[in-house]
């Protein structure tokens, strides 16, 4: 699928208006870490579905853990059909937080939950 | 003062306690952020009183913050008298989440608030 004809990206916050306080907020939730670790580490190369990530929690939660991070600027959704699909801000992340994923990704091997 | 002259330590994790996301949450916080920051760019050479920091808030509101901050693991406190004072715990910090203290620093200029 070309970009043109993927669906349009459901609101975010521009890059220029991401501020780390939030984007810390968003990430300070375990299971909202490690949606973000795995998109960094595991694939960045399509859009990813909730099911994707294996987490075994009732869709009304994800859902509100994948707003959080759509809205805090650490990831792009959209609607594809009845899912919303997620990828990482990684260009967006890396311009204005330089060394946020790369902590990201370094303390990922000592997650205890 | 000697360390040995120091009041002891206030209750606090030891370093290899320290989990990302509690320490994220504790910064995702303007208040909270700023307190870090300043620690980091003003000063790491003595314990640092409340009112160093020039914080227009409520004591109980100042000492909930510098709380949360000592109990995620950011700062060290201690007892001095009626007072108690911080100081960034730099080594633990750059030990456990290399980079960290660098993304602080280096967002400091678009504070916003």
């Amino acid at each position: 699928m070309t970009e043109s004809e993927r669906p349009p990206l459901l609101p975010e916050p521009p890059v220029d208006a991401l501020r780390l306080e939030v984007v810390l907020g968003a990430l300070a939730d375990p299971l909202r870490m490690s949606v973000a670790r795995k998109l960094l580490l595991d694939s960045d190369e399509f859009d990813h579905p909730c099911g994707w990530f294996g987490f075994d929690r009732p869709k009304s939660s994800l859902t509100h853990h994948f707003k959080v991070l759509r809205e805090a600027g650490v990831i792009h959704q959209r609607q594809y059909g009845l899912e919303r699909r997620s990828r990482l801000r990684i260009d967006d992340l890396n311009r204005r937080f330089p060394g946020l994923l790369d902590l990201i990704a370094s303390t990922g091997q000592d997650r205890r939950h």
